[in-house]
């Protein structure tokens, strides 16, 4: 590769898009080539738009573009390029098909398109297999680029800390509690006054999502369709005052029974396909198993290596299902920004951009 | 009653402890006779020997008391009195007996006792026919007085979110994850550097006294033995950065289904016998069923009837068991202090005082 | 008083206008008569259209009555009544003026008059006299009611603070560093994701309302004409993650040197005149002086005498002015919503009502 | 050099102590050649011995050292070396002298020597002059090595934060009111019922350090005597629920009146001599002017530079004294193990190590 491939974020200006610009500053294989966010930002330099709020600055090169529509034609490309988009549902569900269909590999944050048949929800490590659908989504939709979506956070979580144990046991029942961190909101987000010294017994639309999406990423590719996992998902999610870093407590029921032991052999040897393991951004393990009797926990390991593990501990006996254990990841990272990017190097690796 | 009952509070300077001076600072039967104390408090006033952590300070007359022995020796009290105990486990295990074979009524909320075979683990809306395990304690300990303890916080929530749902389906199993305040760890308990903007997936002893203490109160009494409910528990608790009240999300399985409407209905129309309900203490209702999509809440729902009440919302279908509910616990009020008071009340209306 | 006043509240809705609701639920003197806030609430049950943040829920008959527009004509009241404000500035200054022409005593908690020469700002304790510069505004604007303001928040506790020692002393100097708490800024008000585990040394406005109303309510009145006082202020003001409760660090300069005891025995002896200390409202002292050395704190201090008093401790020479000390205000009680009912209390004992 | 120079860590298993351990991981000068601790920790594998409270987990080199006692004779060293001190104040009046006395150069964080008159209170970048204490204390005590001690964690962070201003405008007072992070206490530290949701006004003996450190550090040396600057301090602490970061409201006076654009200049210009900017845990500047009006903040600028950059914003006129604005430092890496490791590469770039 001579050149870098040229990206586009799009919903630039939210957290997210914060996320993405920081992890692309000094991506060996993608560079920012243009900043688009929502009418209100359009036309002024990134850095004036922006709230920032991750640490230190945006990154000079990028602070001083102007902001562009969220329109394939506001960018002055020619080459194949990719489009980052941390945009809001509703929002994408209108501009994602255009910049598909001018030709862009979209790797989407949002959920609009997750559930469509022939849109890959995709873990790199989980379900490679699922970019067949690509074939079928460009033929049937008439698109010159195409569309691949990440999870939502805590799905991104539960999966990988359970994709092992279904390759091995047989995922079939999951009962999943959370402890979500506010930054999975967005900002401005969640209201200090609501959080703060509290918990939070419910997310709008969270607790749907982890069931369908799990599903979906443990299923299989059948003649180009995807064939949902016959597992069932019971989730109660609760918004925690900690700022990044979801706790994922699971009972696990599988059709054959793990030992403890088992369970955490079969999630120490996890890891994606040669493919994807040399991909940039793929972390040196996908899932750290943990000894200490209290661990995970989202200020002492939410760190390591980039944010892109999922970390898993107390793996044992569930007296009830067959197997308890908590799960904690890194949900800007992993189960944002940094799990859109590393679709995007598998697409790059598997030949789908230009 | 012309002449209030004299307590003496064990364990006096902790946060129990405190809680217990202050809750008993206006009671209509109870009045404070003697403040106790390891001998690192004895012989000074209490104002000094205790770091006050209750907003306001202490009652001024028991400010002014002097710390004594933990010993029956050492109160100069003439008539039949209840001894409310505070004290760590280690502690409880010597102590406790000794002021039982004193003659006095000790209401513990120590767990040393808890799962003794002749030792009543109490709340009175949902097993005061344990009581009668009384006389057998007596007889065979050669004991004057008796010990009846009252349940971990967290158990005490779940308990009295599920004896309505046991009564009317069956309960038998139990997935409970909890989200726990550090209140629960007393002082100087959890250190900040711990838990201020974190979650902490494990509190040693915890999961085993919800499993086994729910076991005690939902079984039942036979020829003066207590049968052990046959339920099954699978629980996983976090520590969380709020200050009191902890939130128990729980997956119930039962005999026979219950829809969330017939479980609401149940929860609603629990309460305790009319001895019960006649208590000082006790809330006007136990349970608070609650319809707001998000709630409970620690920060708006805790204060509620004098944090006697538990709290219980988000009453829906389980997929993989029947019922999925989210309650929550005042820990320091119904989960200790409030529940040992609520234990010696009845204890008195039932005669077992002197 | 054989009937309750009946009272207005503007801006309902808010963090301020739930305080003014809750505390008038039980109130002597006053009764809600109507709820007035946004067009968007306007038709609705109040409990529907507002988000209530309070412990608990709504006062039943609040919760029942439809929402009005905030209009004069919109109000179906007889008799002579009073309007607590809890607007917006901005849509204070519209609104406010409507209500004192058709007659309405306006308690205001907003800041959009409290500058205005003939507009009493008003702590009762402290400038009870400002109220001679009410016979001038009706007269000037020709209106039946009026309209009385109270101090923002911080100025509040540093005034209450500081009043005595000036009378005593001569207040020249004050360097004024604030630790406020998250509840000043109303619902949403501080995202969670800016302040969680952070402090922000800057808001919006509030060092400079510092100092311009602190030289408003220590000045004097001279024919119907406020004076300043001349005090310099220099302000830095922090926002903390507190939930309640503003703590205040005051350096303070004086014409005539106190001694810390001198000082502390003034602060003591301070309270409002004989009509001040029978209102309803006011706290039983209007300052705390405390001897803890590490006091006062938001968490045990602040729910004292109803959140009225404020806390001073720590006091101590200064090396550089006079005396150092601390003040604690509970900023949405006593520096907001029981602020203006205490003036409203003045101001009817004081014969300003009908 | 071509081998790193041996470091014993004393007091190992603190939080300085692990941060100490964590810069020094690959530090391009020193290597961890032993680590001591208290007795309870002595003889054990360091991982074991450690609660570890950083994230991830201990160099695996370091985790399996067996700690020693605090005695230089534990130590099998042959060569020139550094002892870096973490010691608690009262174990480090005993131990430090005995390295000292062994020839080890003892960079210390600990308070004990502080206020020696022949102990070098030091910032590199502030007054490396200060060394020429050292003869006279290796004279005196008759020690083949030394002690040199870095200041209080604000005190550290006042410094810098306005030595340029000093050099150019003649710095005579200082208020000071802090904000100071939970870490700066250690483990374990602040209990979280004291400080969740809580700030508080006091700890112990801070006020006094800083004002006495303040004026040891700008002071100068005559005749290998410190004369202590003629700078009145008046400082205010307060605890808050922050992790890491110290906030520091300043108001100064000086002999010569700056602009703020003056005085941001100096303090953009402000950096050490060639020798200090050359260490390799200089950070590129050592203090960063920020411009933003709610700048700088704990969360967004702590970890910039290494944490080893004092943040300086709101820079503005004081009404009362001259100069007001907000200083923020890492208080457990530039205020403590940081700052300690930057004082021993000046002494080994002075040739005072061998």
């Amino acid at each position: 590769m001579t050149k870098k491939i040229p990206a586009v974020i799009l919903g630039a200006t939210g957290t997210v898009g914060q996320r993405l610009i920081r992890l692309l500053e000094e991506h060996p294989w993608f560079e920012i080539f243009a900043v688009a966010a929502s009418e209100r930002s359009v036309g002024r330099p990134y850095a004036e738009a922006c709230r920032w709020l991750l640490p230190g600055e945006p990154p000079k090169h990028v602070g001083e573009k102007v902001v562009i529509r969220l329109d394939p034609q506001a960018v002055s490309c020619d080459r194949p390029a990719i489009a980052f988009s941390a945009l809001p549902a509703a929002v994408a569900r209108d501009v994602e098909p255009t910049f598909a269909k001018a030709g862009y590999v979209v790797c989407s944050n949002a959920s609009a398109f997750r559930e469509e048949p022939d849109v890959p929800l995709l873990i790199p490590e989980v379900n490679p297999d699922h970019l067949a659908l690509l074939k079928r989504q460009q033929e049937t939709r008439g698109w010159d680029g195409l569309i691949v979506t990440n999870p939502n956070c805590s799905t991104t979580g539960i999966v990988l800390a359970t994709k092992a144990l279904d390759v091995a046991f047989g995922l079939r029942r999951v009962v999943a509690t959370t402890l979500q961190a506010i930054s999975g909101a967005g900002y401005p987000g969640v209201p200090s006054l609501d959080i703060l010294g509290n918990a939070i017994p419910w997310i709008p639309g969270e607790e749907e999502k982890i069931a369908t999406e799990t599903r979906c990423l443990l299923g299989r590719i059948e003649r180009e369709t995807r064939i949902e996992a016959d597992i069932t998902v019971s989730a109660q999610v609760n918004r925690v005052p900690v700022v990044d870093g979801h706790t994922l407590c699971l009972s696990l029921g599988f059709d054959r029974l793990p030992s403890p032991t088992a369970a955490a052999d079969a999630l120490r040897a996890f890891r994606g396909s040669e493919t994807v393991r040399g991909l940039p951004s793929a972390p040196p393990r996908s899932v750290h198993v943990m000894d200490g009797k209290d661990r995970p926990q989202p200020r002492l390991d939410l760190s390591e290596d980039s944010g892109m593990v999922v970390h898993v501990g107390r793996i044992r006996p569930c007296p009830i299902l067959d197997l308890r254990l908590v799960g904690l990841v890194h949900n800007t990272l992993r189960g944002a920004a940094g799990g859109a990017i590393l679709n995007a190097e598998l697409l790059v690796a598997e030949g789908w951009l230009g």
